[in-house]
C-alpha cells in the first residue's frame, strides 16, 4: 500500500487536539485525512485535508463519512460502534477495531474483560442503576468509601466520584455503574502500548501521574516514572499482557495503581493517542501520534525510547474565567530551556477545559522537574 | 502582543517545504498564518489558515497580501523586495527586513558586504555580464579553475559552475557574475543563527555536509560536525560575527568551508530555515523552524542543543523518473531505529526535485551514520 502523497484516504473520527496532533504526523508524511467533528470550530479544521461537520454518534453520519475512506481510526471513544461495523464488515479497515472498543466503552464490560483475563484490577461490583446501589449500600453489601463509575460516557473525570457517605450520592446521574474498591496507591502510572495488524507490539516507558499534595490533581506526567526497575518490569508486562488480551490495533494506554505493597493494578485503559503520552513528542524517538499512525497503517513500530527525561503539565481553563482565551506570561516559560508549550487552538476558555499542554524535557529529570514547577507557577489560562 | 488563539496574522511568501515546516510549528502554538505561494498545489495549502495564490515577484500581489497581517516573513528569497520595504514604511513587520534581503540577494553585494566587514571570504571579481569576464580570462586576469555564480536568481546549486576550460562557458547564461577562486577546502560546514528584535543571539551547533567520494554532492547532514572543538569554536565565531553584521532578525544559515589549513571561510548565507537544520526538528530541544517564529515574534529564544546527534538525508527525485511520485521502500527505512521520513507534498516527481528529506537520529553519531548509509541506499523517489 502506497500511502505518502497518495490517494489514500485516512479518517479520523472526532477533530479535537489528539486529532490535531495526530494531523502533525499525516502532514509530515503527506498521507491525506478527512475529519468529522460535531463542532464548527474543531482544531482540525485547519491540516486536515477534508473536513466535515457532524455527529460523531449519529449512524448515518458515521457510515457515510467512513465510506469515503480506506483507513478509519478514532481520536475519542464516544462514536457509533454500529456503524463501525457496518463499515468493517463492507471492507474498511477500522482501528482500533469495532470489538475492542466495545468492549472498552462500557466500563462495566471492561472490569469483567480484566477478570475473565486474570489481569489484576481492583475488585468492583456492576448495577443497572443507582438505586440498586444505593440498595447494596443501604445493606452494607458495599461498604464506604468507594469509588462509583458511570459505566458508559465518562470523560476526563467526568462520570468518577468517590462516595464517602450517604450525602455524596446526591448529584449523581441514574445511570449503569460499577461500584470500586479504593485501591491504596502510592504511584498512579501509565504505559501506552502499540500494535500493528502485522502482531508487531511496542510499550513506552512507564510515567508517572505526580499529584498536587492537596488538591488530589494530577499536576505532572513524568517519564520515566520515578519507581524501582522492578516495578517498572511489572508494569510494562501488564500492560503488554492486557494488550494481548485486547488484541488491539493502535496505540492502547494502560493506566494503573501501583500499591503499598509494591503490587500493579490495572485501572483503566484508552484506545488511542493519550495525556499521558504527550510527552513523547519532544522526548521520544518516535511521538505516540507517529506511532498510532505507524501501527493502524501497519507500518513497522518505531523506537519508543526516550531521547532525555519529559515532564508534562496541562494547561487547563482558571477557575472564574470563560471566554477569549489569554496565555498569560507563555513568553516568560518560552524563555526556560527545552520547554514546548501545545496550544489546542479553542478560542474560548471555560473553568477545567484542557486548552493545551506543556512539555519540558532535559537530560536531567531534577532539572525537569525544576522547571516544570516554574511553569506551572507562571503559566495561566485566562480570558480578556 | 497576545499570539497564541489571537486574531494575531503572520503572513509566509512562498508556500512550499519550508513553509510547511514552519507551519508546523504554527499550528503547534495555534498562530494564524496567511500563505503565498505561484502555485495552486503549494504544500502550504493545507495546515495554513488562509492561502493565496499568486506570484512572489508581482509589486501589488506582494503588497497586497502584506497589508492583511501583522508580521510578514519569506520562506524563499525571490520575492519583490520593493513590496516589502513599501509595508515595512507602513508599519507592517518585515522579518528578516528587506535590508539585510538586499544586501543578500545579490550575491555580488553579499561578497562585498563580507570584505567590508571583515569576514573571511574566497577571493572573487564582479563582472557584469559573462563577456567581460569572458575577456578577463583570455587576458589571463582571472585563471581557471575557478567558480562561476550568477549574482542573482541561483537556487539549490543553480547559477553556479566550476570553470575548467573555455569549454566550460558553453550554455552559461549572459548575466551579471562573480568569478570565485576555488578554495580547497576539507569540510563544508554550516552553522544556524537566529537573533531576535531584542538582539538575543543563539547560534545552533555547526553541522557538517558529507559528499558522496565521486560524485562530488552532499549526501548527508551531519551534527554535530566531526571536527575538532577548536574549529567548531571557530565556525560559531564566525558565524556569530556574520549575523552581527547583517544585524538580521530570524535565522540566518551561515555556509562555510573550512580549509586544509584550519581557516574557516565563509561561502554563502541564507536569512530562513535551511536545509542543513532540518536534522534540529528531532535532534534538537528547539528546531529551527520553532526557532524561526520565536525570533521574528521577539519571544525568547529555545534551548539550541541537541538531544542526540542528528544525519540528514535529502529525497531527490531518481534520474529516469516523471510523474505521479512514489517512494520505494520507505516501509522498509521505517524499520530502521530513530529514522523519520518528511514527504514534502508534492505529487509529481522530477530527476533531482527535492521530495522530501529523512533524519536519523541516536545516541551514538557512529550508529546514525550507519543506519543512514542504510536509508540512503534503500530509499528511491520514483514514479509509478
Amino acid at each position: 500500500m502506497n500511502y505518502f502523497s497518495s490517494d489514500f484516504k485516512l479518517g479520523i473520527l472526532g477533530g479535537g487536539q489528539l486529532g490535531k496532533m495526530l494531523l502533525t504526523e499525516t502532514r509530515k508524511f503527506d498521507i491525506q485525512t478527512y475529519v468529522l467533528d460535531p463542532s464548527d470550530e474543531a482544531p482540525c479544521k485547519i491540516g486536515s485535508n477534508k473536513f466535515f461537520q457532524g455527529s460523531l454518534m449519529d449512524f448515518d453520519t458515521v457510515y457515510n463519512f467512513g465510506k469515503q475512506v480506506d483507513v478509519l481510526t478514532f481520536e475519542i471513544e464516544h462514536v457509533n460502534v454500529a456503524a463501525l461495523e457496518k463499515l468493517e464488515s463492507e471492507g474498511i479497515k477500522v482501528y482500533p477495531s469495532p470489538a475492542t472498543l466495545k468492549q472498552i466503552q462500557n466500563k462495566g464490560d471492561q472490569k469483567d474483560f480484566y477478570i475473565a483475563n486474570k489481569i489484576p484490577t481492583a475488585d468492583y461490583r456492576r448495577f443497572e442503576n443507582l438505586n440498586d446501589l444505593k440498595l447494596a449500600v443501604e445493606e452494607e453489601q458495599i461498604l464506604m468509601p468507594f469509588v462509583w463509575k458511570s459505566t458508559e460516557g465518562g470523560y476526563d473525570g467526568n462520570g468518577v466520584k468517590v462516595i464517602r457517605s450517604a450525602e455524596s450520592f446526591e448529584g449523581l446521574p441514574d445511570v449503569q455503574c460499577i461500584a470500586e474498591v479504593m485501591v491504596p496507591f502510592i504511584h498512579e502510572l501509565a504505559v501506552i502500548v502499540t500494535r500493528n495488524p502485522s502482531g508487531e507490539i511496542k510499550t513506552y516507558p512507564v510515567v508517572e501521574m505526580e499529584f498536587h499534595p492537596e488538591a488530589n490533581q494530577v499536576e505532572y506526567v513524568i517519564c520515566p516514572a520515578r519507581i524501582p526497575d522492578a516495578v517498572s518490569e511489572d508494569a510494562r508486562d501488564i500492560a503488554l499482557k492486557v494488550s494481548e488480551a485486547f488484541n488491539h490495533v493502535g496505540l492502547l494506554a494502560v493506566e494503573m495503581f501501583r500499591t503499598e505493597d509494591d503490587q500493579i493494578v490495572v485501572n483503566e485503559v484508552a484506545p488511542r493517542p493519550h495525556n499521558s503520552g504527550h510527552y513523547s513528542i519532544e522526548a521520544s524517538y518516535t511521538s505516540q501520534f507517529e506511532q498510532h499512525l505507524r501501527a493502524i497503517l501497519d507500518l513497522p513500530l518505531g523506537n519508543t525510547d526516550s531521547k532525555a527525561a519529559g515532564i508534562m503539565v496541562n494547561l487547563v481553563g482558571a477557575e472564574g474565567y470563560s471566554g477569549n482565551v489569554v496565555y498569560e506570561n507563555i513568553e516568560k516559560i518560552l524563555g526556560q530551556d527545552g520547554v514546548t508549550p501545545h496550544i489546542y487552538g479553542k478560542k474560548q476558555t471555560r473553568p477545567f477545559r484542557k486548552m493545551g499542554h506543556v512539555t519540558i524535557v532535559n537530560e536531567d529529570i531534577n532539572e525537569a522537574r525544576r522547571i516544570a514547577e516554574e511553569v506551572k507557577n507562571s503559566i495561566k489560562v485566562i480570558s480578556n
